[in-house]
């Protein structure tokens, strides 16, 4: 099983327009004209590709370190698309990558927002805080590829309130603030297959907006 | 009856040497060799008088708007102690006035920490925003009076999401931010009145601290 399960993801990974391999091959896809939103740690894809149905407007990347993840949203969301044309304007593109090769791979100024949906709280052991993609480490990266807004949502009471001090730290703005999500009135919320399931369990989901000035 | 009260009121007002009357009194009353922590809205002053007596090295000052309940709070912080000197170092100071007062009463650079515990939520409606003691108009208030830190404290979750988009708005930074204070394993915390009903509700208490730089 684990052998087929590797050999399809190779394929996917291969064969799958919508997944981008290396820097220049994402920079020859984006084609300037529209704001690029990237989700960093995408999952299985789900919020993503559900956004690029919602706003073709906007240009959205997902990014993901584990490669057969990655290579199942993107099967998911090309299959899910009847044009099943690789670059069209309501899919989103995909790439393999860890958060700290982002400078690597995206020039200072070409992201316009950056979501972070439900990642690894790293829960309870102090030296685990900087794996945190909200920790000052991963703030002062995102800064340095001048994103000038955050989108973060957790099912995680104690990373939300380490999130919540750590982009204080770092002069962040936090707007669009709620401590339960899915009792705020909100409706034009899409959810990730994670916050469905914690949602459902009657967890409350916490989110915020942050912005450099 | 309302007479019998307001009798009581005034009697206490006049004669309890904790209540100081105006600015004058107050500056006399201050020592300056204390740090001066002031609670905005002390009601009957439950959380100010435990304060005291476990910190006798500050120097606590209660403000609330309502002279009836102020006048509870000084009776009961002075017949709960067996010195009964008024101006004993383990017990809270207490006056008469409005936030917006503030800064007719206390000269910039006074107040070391401000407690702001379980205020008015002014809820549901846009215009009574400002009437939010962490409303950004209040926090210019305090940072004419060069506060360097406030403790907040809510059982509100839109008070507190207003809270910390208004705090950081102004280049506040948050930290000991708690979404579940009596959940969080602090010990040394001191409850309010309103603290141990709503929490003894099992509802949730939010708490942070705000600090300038």
């Amino acid at each position: 099983m684990r052998t087929r399960k590797k050999k399809w993801t190779a394929g996917e990974l291969e064969n799958n327009p919508l997944i981008l391999h290396g820097a220049q091959a994402l920079a020859g896809a984006l084609d300037g004209a529209r704001p690029v939103h990237l989700e960093l740690g995408c999952g299985k894809g789900r919020f993503i590709a559900e956004m690029a149905r919602r706003n073709p407007h906007i240009r959205y990347v997902g990014v993901e370190r584990d490669p057969t993840i990655l290579a199942a949203a993107a099967r998911l969301a090309l299959s899910a698309d009847d044009k099943a044309a690789g670059l069209a304007p309501g899919l989103p593109l995909f790439m393999v990558a860890e958060a700290d090769t982002l400078t690597d791979i995206f020039a200072p100024g070409s992201i316009a927002r950056l979501y972070i949906n439900f990642c690894d709280p790293w829960p309870n052991r102090k030296k685990w805080a900087k794996r945190r993609l909200t920790h000052g480490n991963y703030l002062s990266l995102y800064e340095r590829l001048l994103i000038p807004e955050i989108f973060f949502k957790t099912d995680n009471r104690q990373l939300f309130e380490f999130s919540i001090e750590s982009l204080s730290e770092r002069g962040w703005k936090l707007r669009g603030v709620s401590l339960d999500l899915h009792a705020s009135g909100i409706t034009d919320n899409v959810m990730t297959e994670y916050e469905e399931k914690f949602s459902s369990r009657g967890m409350p989901i916490y989110r915020l907006e942050a912005y450099r000035n």
